[in-house]
């Protein structure tokens, strides 16, 4: 190496040794007739000071001239600082380099912005400086952690006798979910592979091959317009397990939890982790990805709404829906008619909700609002029990179908949760949600979607459902949530030709159709496929979570925008004319 | 787990337990009025035995007739076999379960084949029923190797420091090597995606981002046409690291290759491996990947050929060319005119020699071949010392241009290795071959084209000779050979953007077309790069050295045909209109 230590290893310890640092010069000051550089690299920061005696005048001309972020080598011998002059934040901030040798091994210019300006630049021009922006040492960090939790992801699965295996990243095209990225074949004309939105298929293969245990940290792609948190191209950890039932899934992934908490926060987490049906997560919290690091659940109050005058709040039981609230603790004051206002445009534009009603709670105990003359006093003093109201509550309600309260309460719920700190900035959350519904029902076309995909196993006990009633026909489905987000999704599959048939038949995909699609899956399922299940966890998400970052962007090397474009590398582009010949292609003007 | 145990883990310490094993039936036989199962996971094989008195005979009949295949569950009491019914050869053997309870968990109707016949299909049925085919031991052995090996990598790279780094899969295309795999972009109508063919702009990116070490297993993808060995897409473990030069890259990867020889094969292996320049390795050997499990190493006698009457050999010589030949030790007798004949055969078609000349070592000493005559027996004596000739040896040559005995000889000595097992089948053997050319010359477009790749460094002394003399020019660039295949590949990277542009100069890149297709490199390069370097390891050709294969669809699990088709999902196929009018996309006939 052309250095003998990192930018981050000096401590009193090596005081009087010669030694070699490379590194970039993050910061650099004239004192004294000396040049005092901060250098850094991904370890640390060391400071080096050019100066007599050691130096003479022309290396002290060369480090004065020299840019920030230009790279350099310096040897010379650690010393310790002066009295007063030792940082206690760095753990270099002890000694000094007093250099005796000074190379430029690369100037740089003026660079468009510096890792280390208090302010960022646009994401913009951080993307499109992408070199630049890694080299700030949050992205850095970011970095590191994303590889130490695949690493301990990995290390996990290795232990538990998963063997490792890499699927094809070109795949076939089945149309069913979301819009798949295509490659034509050069070879065979007019025909494309697809970018795999998942090794779904691949994984039930290698069940029915006996691998008995698989894992893959898989890429995966989806040609969908972007939302803030999603990439063309993202990272799963795919695994599978024959032999089992979804307590088994769903314990693996227990010990998978616990090991990356205590690894990188040092957060004993107790298992087995909570668990709530679907059912009762949509009840309590409006949404199947519920935060648990705080209450506030929702409460239903229907049946007294269904006597009362306000017309809101009974015509909206009448019509078959649904009044129901949260109690925001203590907020009565905090919240002005202006806040209240912007909550309830939140809501309207969440959800589709018409208006949000609210109450506060007043000092004598009663409840409040500009429509409270619509309201006995013994109803209102009903919703304030049902609501375990104190003084200094505020009240929110919702008074509509049961799929817009769930949708307005959980998007407000969220919002305050964050607003209020209802929760520690180290807080984490852990829990399982199940038998989610097989089928959704899609009103537009009228057929009923798998709310999942194709090739979920019915729970044991709702088999008979599929025919009779699919609307409540459960899955044996569980996903994973962490702090209110989606960290991973898994079900047992169909291993019976026969059942996977019958859930097709109800999809609408008919025998022939299915042949098409996914003849080799119905084939091995014929020749002795056993049962099994598994789950994927998005692995950008995990990251986020123990990483405490709210960007995509930020956990990704190299990430895409919201266009799908790569601003650093201008993909995508064009290509030559050529190339489109060998591809039997032409481009039809947009 | 719906199992207590595995097929591969019930010993006589387990007598008298109660266990429930799962499986598929891979055969079964009738004796004395009870049903043999030998039941088989992915961990091995356990004889179950259906009989009275524990099982009665509805038991017994339906296990008589369910189809090999199938997967059941079995309960039952682990049982000592019958003295003399023992079977060494299986770990389980000393046991049996006696079956209690058996449920067929899927039937399997008689497959297309079944994983434990002795004679394998042909290899595209095979690929088709891919899911029977990984059923197979030797298959399963294979893909557990290969996680392992993948695993031994990177926990070798973490423990040294690396950071794991995800590279974009949609990348741009760079028309600079092979062919890219393209992807339509539908955001963007009429630019493209390309798949990336290594991540080494990326890497070098991070390096310039102070990533200081980095590492990933790779997919890289070429849309070439297909050799035997080859596939669409391929996995490689790349690395690369900062403030480096060759010397480290190559002593990391030799502390890689130390490991993998341990933990794979109990081998162990001195370092440093053995290191020959390019020069070297050509002249002794005729490649650049030479396999050194054995001698017989070329001996170049065109200084003797010069001077003889035979006309093929000093005619060679007399043009510029060179006479080399091989010593098959003790093959004098062996070789008939016959199979010397097919040797002529094979090394015209390798290389397009026009002939091959020969000599035996007669039991005198002397000499002797039918063109023996057109030399002096003061020459013959002297080919004789030069080959250290001994009675009964067989020598063979070719008289021609250095590059045709090259590949001649080197053909030739790779097929006289394998043919004349001049290694054992556990041999392995490491080495180095460095000091390789910058540039090959294209004859037929008349220009330079960079032998690695264009971001490789030259040797600091031959710095001057990039302009002066480019045939000379000697790059930092070093390849691991083991067992004569190349194992990996890498180069210390320019760091600097003029020299940079110098190379692309000479490679006919002019600055705009640099600009446009690398402006994001040069940028990078401008602003503060370290010195840097790394290497690309082929995954899939590591496993098949340390496993022993030599077919690569034995290391993969889905692998494609020499014709780019997965004949298990039939990718490519086919793809609705409608894809390709959201991608602007028209395809042409061909």
């Amino acid at each position: 190496m052309l250095r003998t230590h990192t930018c981050g290893q000096l401590r009193s310890e090596h005081v009087g040794q010669d030694v070699t640092l490379c590194g970039w010069v993050e910061s650099k000051r004239d004192h004294g007739g000396s040049v005092f550089i901060d250098l850094r690299d991904r370890y640390g920061l060391t400071q080096v000071v050019v100066g007599p005696p050691e130096a003479q005048s022309d290396l002290i001309d060369i480090a004065g001239r020299v840019g920030t972020e230009s790279v350099i080598l310096v040897r010379g011998k650690v010393s310790p600082r002066l009295e007063g002059k030792t940082n206690d934040k760095l753990e270099t901030g002890a000694i000094e380099v007093r250099c005796e040798h000074y190379e430029v091994l690369n100037p740089c210019p003026t660079p468009p912005f510096t890792p280390s300006q208090q302010e960022l630049p646009g994401e913009d021009l951080r993307l499109k400086y992408r070199f630049l922006d890694l080299r700030r040492p949050a992205m850095l960090r970011s970095m590191e952690l994303r590889s130490r939790i695949i690493k301990t992801m990995r290390d996990y699965f290795a232990e538990n006798d998963f063997i490792d295996v890499e699927t094809p990243i070109l795949g076939r095209s089945t149309p069913e979910g979301a819009r798949d990225y295509l490659v034509p074949s050069r070879v065979h004309p007019g025909s494309f592979y697809a970018l795999p939105q998942s090794p779904q298929l691949y994984k039930q293969i290698l069940m029915v091959s006996g691998f008995d245990r698989y894992v893959q940290v898989a890429k995966c792609f989806r040609d969908e317009d972007l939302r803030a948190d999603r990439q063309p191209e993202f990272t799963q950890l795919d695994m599978e397990m024959s032999f089992v039932d979804q307590d088994d899934v769903m314990g693996m992934i227990e010990g998978l939890v616990q090991r990356t908490a205590l690894d990188l926060k040092g957060e004993e987490v107790a298992t087995p982790l909570p668990r709530m049906t679907w059912d009762e997560s949509m009840r309590r919290f409006g949404t199947d990805a519920p935060d648990l690091r705080f209450g506030m659940e929702i409460v239903d109050i229907s049946e007294i709404s269904a006597e009362v005058e306000f017309r809101v709040f009974r015509g909206a039981v009448d019509n078959g829906g649904f009044v129901r609230g949260l109690n925001a603790k203590g907020q009565a004051t905090e919240f002005s008619r202006k806040r209240i206002d912007e909550l309830t445009e939140f809501v309207k534009q969440n959800s589709g909700a018409k208006g949000l009603a609210w109450f506060r709670v007043e000092p004598d105990g009663t409840l409040w609002s500009p429509t409270s003359k619509n309201f006995t006093a013994e109803q209102l003093a009903q919703i304030g029990t049902a609501m375990k109201a104190e003084v200094g509550d505020l009240l929110l309600f919702l008074a509509d179908s049961w799929e817009v309260t769930c949708k307005g309460l959980a998007g407000l719920r969220k919002r305050l949760g964050a607003e209020l700190k209802l929760y520690g900035p180290e807080a984490m959350s852990y829990s399982w949600i199940t038998d989610f519904p097989m089928f959704e029902h899609d009103a537009e076309e009228d057929r009923w979607v798998a709310m999942h995909h194709p090739f979920t196993a019915p729970l044991a006990s709702d088999l008979a459902k599929l025919k009779e009633n699919p609307a409540e026909c459960r899955a044996q489905a569980y996903d994973l949530v962490i702090n209110g987000s989606e960290a991973g999704g898994g079900t047992i599959r169909i291993h019976d030709g026969e059942t996977q048939q019958q859930v097709f038949d109800l999809l609408g995909i008919d025998a022939e159709t299915a042949r098409d699609r996914f003849g080799f899956l119905l084939d091995a399922l014929k020749y002795g496929a056993p049962p099994h299940g598994g789950i994927a966890l998005g692995v950008d998400r995990w990251v986020m979570l123990f990483a405490g970052l709210d960007n995509i962007r930020e956990v990704i090397a190299f990430p895409k925008t919201q266009k799908a474009n790569d601003l650093m590398t201008e993909a995508p582009g064009q290509v030559d004319s050529k190339q489109l010949q060998e591809l039997h292609l032409r481009t039809v003007k947009a």
